[in-house]
């Protein structure tokens, strides 16, 4: 553990505006004591006043209150709501706020609403207090707003303590145990709550040996954990093997359908929630490496997580159900299967035979998190199952936080995509967004007439470890950020979110740091896009770490992450006339389309086309000139990126400055080495030279 | 440690025809005493006759002879030798076979020449008593007849227990120590030892930490290993990490010129010698993974090899400095960079420099043993330097002992290839084997006018793991095999070697099996070839395992393995004219030949030279069509060989005919794969289709 650690978005400073402030909490209920807690620490630090009342002191039983007054000197009254307090975080999580001639009252139903709203007059600032008099009520889109962990308690040979992990170690396990020093994770537990997070899985959904054992001898470790987490409004969920009835309970079989292996996971799950009763749930990866799986048994996903869903439903726990089909075995000669078809193809039928309490998470693209995918089409064929959008906050395939690049923008699109809307205009059919939530507008479907969606909320892949900055690159805590606010409210606007997260991480900075780090961050995702993979192909880097170029890379290998280049074209044609039927999983008009190259969206054309190098755009520009334009225009972009830095970084902590000027030098080079390797493999196979006669090798 | 261990080529039935025969063994010598231990049961087993004679018995001092009788009935004498007998591999290791009226003597000046004796007549068997009377002196080519083990101690991360080895984990060590249980090292010595090996380095040229106490705290694990080849007239040696003044003296330099670094050393060799007297010597490698070396400190690889060879030459100790230099910084734009020929642009103005007790070991080939290269130019730039040719038995790049590859033929070509002589005839000018053994016949060098060349011998990696047959692949024995043969006689014919190897493996086996053997293996390597890279190019694997194909693998990485393929063409320019002025390093007429692509053989046309997929080979076809036709050519020969086996293979024990039946199909699998790779690469590429219009993807 690194003993400095960076304070994220919660620096001290951060408090200013509620310290200087005289501070009434008023109610019961274990999360209004961690915001009184929070709010006495301000006060104490800023030299404001701070008054609690609990139950008893002339506060009736069901009041949760936290009162601001403008100013230390001016007199506060608690205002009293008539809800029931209780410490749930799966219960309403509204808060009420409210400004009057500057002083401000949040009231909450529940502790964990109170906890919100805190955070909602900390990311404010001064400004909570600004301006004309307020009543708003806040809520979140949905109650599943989770944050997975693929931490292992041991390192694992293949994929180290943390699988995909890009900052350092796990923050929770050292040496095969959970660490005995559970200060970080308090720390970490407090700046989810601050963002919203309120379900948090702590191990690796690979399930490896050792880990098993969280659900069984080692439960103790996890029952110590989620005390941690339960001050600070999450509930812990663990990722559990499917075989751990072979693994830990000595029978010879997993099959979902055998009475003994349903009676095992009933006893197990009654003793993890006697020691856990708030727990959440378990996570399952449905075709987990190696090992059995409901396949195994000839039984469908369905089969698996509902008996599953039965052993843990007693208690409120949920079954997250990673639907991860891949196919290990494409053959790369054959271009008639493909696996962007498969999640579909084998969920889709099973629509409506999932228990309530099973949430199937799906990746937000078919494919696995690239830099630019279309949504997975098995988002808006499932009117019946709650459905989990699966974010990647986790930098796998964009630059392992090595590079800069702010995820908000490419999140916030993929949430407010229409599948049954051609131009993305508010016409009251749902998000991707509303799809997750369940609650967006009712709009017609063209299956069923009538728009109903039970909620399967959020889900992500965290991006820390015990590195200093938590995320490796300082900002990549942006897209942690900026993942908790989006699945509170998917409509916010990714900028706005990042000048939330510029003002709390650099308070009272000068405007410049701001400026700065927009100018980097704003179009980090583009940028990225521009220098890799070109117009939606995907899967240009090198097999097993993911990082770098390697256009070829996966092209030969059983994965089924091809783009078939050849000297004259490239592509997948994935049309249901001549491909491989894909584009026929998306309901109209979307099918229609991504089934023309004239209508396609450039940048997802290779995603959905073959198409010969000379293919003209829309932009105008032919593939070939416009894969040599973007490649050297990332470059150029990172070289901007760098410059925009440079100016701004004495103006902050010198640690900080002097981390992210490391990773921008990486950013580039490596860029530089995307931008050779891209432009001479397309320059050698097609033999057209660049327009503008740039240096290509 | 599998319990059944495959008795290879030393099974007991081996022995029939000496265990038949009344026997004495005469004389003294440790090694005597090993001899006489095999012929005593062999003459157990099959019902001849044994008597040992010692000093004492009648018996003089000096004598040490081995005295066949033609059968258990008659009288036999032991005829007297007149030299005197030292237990020592390194002193003279000849001997003399003399065969009258059907008895046979083998008499030698010392007692390793009398166990080499031994081996001589197991290896002819009854061919040994039948024919006419004869008086034959043999002796090896030279004294250095070495293998090295690249066994961890510990399994590393990366590397696994044996780094490059595709046999199971080490035979010497297990969980962090030397086995206990050395029964298996026994009988591997033994198998060396008849094959000539005599010298063994017991761990990885890459010295990771633990590996390095080998030299400290864990020497006496080493005296065990010791005394274990010592009964087999095998010396061992250490490989040592150069900067283990560091890492165990606790000194802040590893500077070869500093005279602590140098005392250091001084003591470490007295203490290792203290311990075992007869160690060979120390293997460095000279650039290795990570740490200090010479040129840390701005030495050379001479400053570095004489400091350590000071220290070890009061016992007689070797330092194999083993001069791979690599260049990982290369930069695959920059075409006049080439990493072939970097060993001899450090190495050659070294020429002359090194002490007498160095040999500086170098690969074959100017890469990375790949299955088609030229000679290292190396090898004839330094006439006065200790030069060790480096095969490698262990299939790194020929299959991983997954396809049956035969290296005889390759190492015989090698072996025989002149550097001054443009056509291969014996015109008297040194082979590579006379370079190696400095024992060839004198010659005139275009430099120096005369020829006398310092011997450096020969070293391989060996092939060997705890797995069932000691090398995975039941076939690749056959490599060790052959090693050893070659190293004692590189004259040797391969497919003579191949019928030794068979005669032994599978005494009184039906003919079915020998000729099956052949069938597989005779042309195996141009199989392999055949359907991997073509004509030279080398480096189309996958990184990291080098198993199975990547075209574009290495083509964009820093370490200098490149094909340069275009759409128009596809090799490297290392011409002096217009490429990268390797072909230059080669003394004339080579220099020449391999200068003009109207001269260089095919087989490493694009080794030397950019060509176009439509230039005409000496054989008539164009490169694209050769590369067509030979991968499908591969895969028939590959099937052709598995008809071949299977047809044979119920004659043989069904353990040895299962394995190798997995492993050829595995070669088919594998051969396909590659076939298909290479071939649809090309089409992509090129656009040119097959003449014969097969399948291509």
């Amino acid at each position: 553990m690194t003993e400095v650690v960076h304070a994220a978005w919660l620096p001290d400073d951060a408090f200013a505006a509620i310290g200087s402030r005289r501070v009434v909490v008023a109610g019961d209920g274990a999360l209004t004591g961690t915001v009184a807690e929070e709010v006495a620490a301000a006060t104490k630090r800023f030299g404001g006043g701070f008054s609690r009342l609990e139950v008893g002191d002339g506060v009736a039983d069901a009041e949760l209150v936290l009162t601001l007054a403008p100013s230390s000197g001016e007199p506060v009254e608690a205002l009293v709501v008539s809800t029931t307090s209780a410490t749930d975080p799966t219960a309403d999580e509204s808060f009420r706020f409210t400004r009057e001639a500057g002083a401000v009252v949040v009231q909450a139903p529940n502790d964990a609403g109170l906890l919100h709203g805190l955070f909602h007059v900390v990311r404010l600032g001064e400004a909570a207090f600004d301006g004309p008099d307020a009543d708003e009520t806040h809520a979140p889109a949905t109650d599943l707003r989770m944050l997975d962990h693929w931490d292992n308690v041991y390192a694992h040979p293949t994929t180290g303590q943390v699988e995909r992990g890009y900052s350092g170690g796990s923050i929770f396990y050292d040496d095969g145990l959970v660490r005995r020093d559970l200060a970080r994770v308090e720390r970490y537990a407090r700046l989810l709550a601050a963002v919203g997070i309120n379900h948090v899985a702590i191990n690796n959904v690979n399930v490896h040996e050792h880990e098993a054992r969280l659900l069984t001898d080692d439960l103790g470790d996890v029952v110590r954990l989620a005390a941690v987490f339960r001050r600070w409004g999450i509930r812990v969920h663990l990722s559990v093997s499917f075989a751990s009835p072979i693994l830990l309970g000595g029978l010879s079989t997993a099959d979902p359908l055998d009475q003994n292996v349903a009676h095992w996971w009933v006893r197990v799950a009654a003793r993890v929630w006697g020691a856990i009763p708030d727990l959440g749930g378990f996570v399952v990866m449905a075709d987990a490496d190696g090992g059995p799986d409901p396949f195994t048994y000839g039984r469908t996903h369905a089969d698996g997580a509902n008996m599953l869903a039965a052993a843990v439903e007693p208690y409120d726990g949920l079954i997250h159900w990673r639907a991860f089909v891949r196919d290990h075995r494409q053959d790369w000669r054959d271009r008639s299967t493909d696996r962007a078809r498969t999640t579909y193809d084998h969920l889709r039928p099973l629509d409506g035979t999932f228990s309530d309490n099973v949430v199937v998470q799906v990746k937000y693209g078919p494919l696995d998190f690239q830099v630019r995918e279309p949504l997975s089409p098995v988002l808006a064929a499932m009117p019946r199952t709650r459905v989990a959008l699966e974010l990647q906050v986790t930098q796998e395939y964009t630059g392992q936080q090595q590079h800069a690049v702010y995820l908000g923008p490419q999140w916030s699109q993929l949430l407010g995509f229409r599948f049954w809307d051609p131009d993305g205009r508010d016409d009251g059919s749902p998000t991707v967004a509303d799809l997750a939530t369940g609650r967006g507008k009712a709009a017609e479907d063209p299956g069923t007439g009538t728009w109903h969606k039970p909620a399967g909320g959020f889900a992500a892949v965290s991006n820390v470890g015990d590195d200093e900055f938590w995320t490796g690159h300082p900002f990549a805590q942006a897209n942690l950020y900026a993942y908790g606010r989006l699945c509170w409210d998917p409509t916010l606007d990714p900028g706005a979110v990042l000048d939330e997260w510029v003002g709390l991480t650099f308070p009272g900075a000068p405007d410049a740091v701001g400026q700065a780090v927009h100018a980097v961050l704003d179009r980090s995702w583009e940028t990225y896009e521009q220098y890799t993979a070109p117009l939606g192909v995907g899967f240009m880097v090198r097999p097993d770490h993911h990082y770098g170029p390697d256009v070829d890379g996966y092209e030969y290998t059983p994965w089924g992450a091809y783009h078939f280049a050849d000297r004259d074209g490239i592509g997948v044609d994935r049309t249901v006339r001549t491909g491989t039927g894909y584009a026929g999983q998306y309901p109209a008009p979307w099918s229609a389309i991504y089934e023309s190259p004239s209508t396609c969206p450039d940048a997802l054309l290779l995603f959905f086309h073959h198409v010969p190098y000379t293919h003209v755009l829309h932009s105008g520009k032919t593939v070939i000139q416009h894969i040599y334009d973007t490649h050297f225009e990332g470059v150029s972009q990172v070289e901007a990126m760098i410059g925009a830095w440079s100016a701004a970084s004495k103006l902050v902590d010198p640690r900080v400055s002097e981390r992210v000027s490391e990773r921008l030098a990486e950013q580039l080079r490596s860029a530089t080495e995307w931008r050779d390797q891209v432009n001479t493999y397309f320059l050698r196979k097609s033999g057209i030279p660049d327009e503008r006669g740039r240096r290509i090798y």
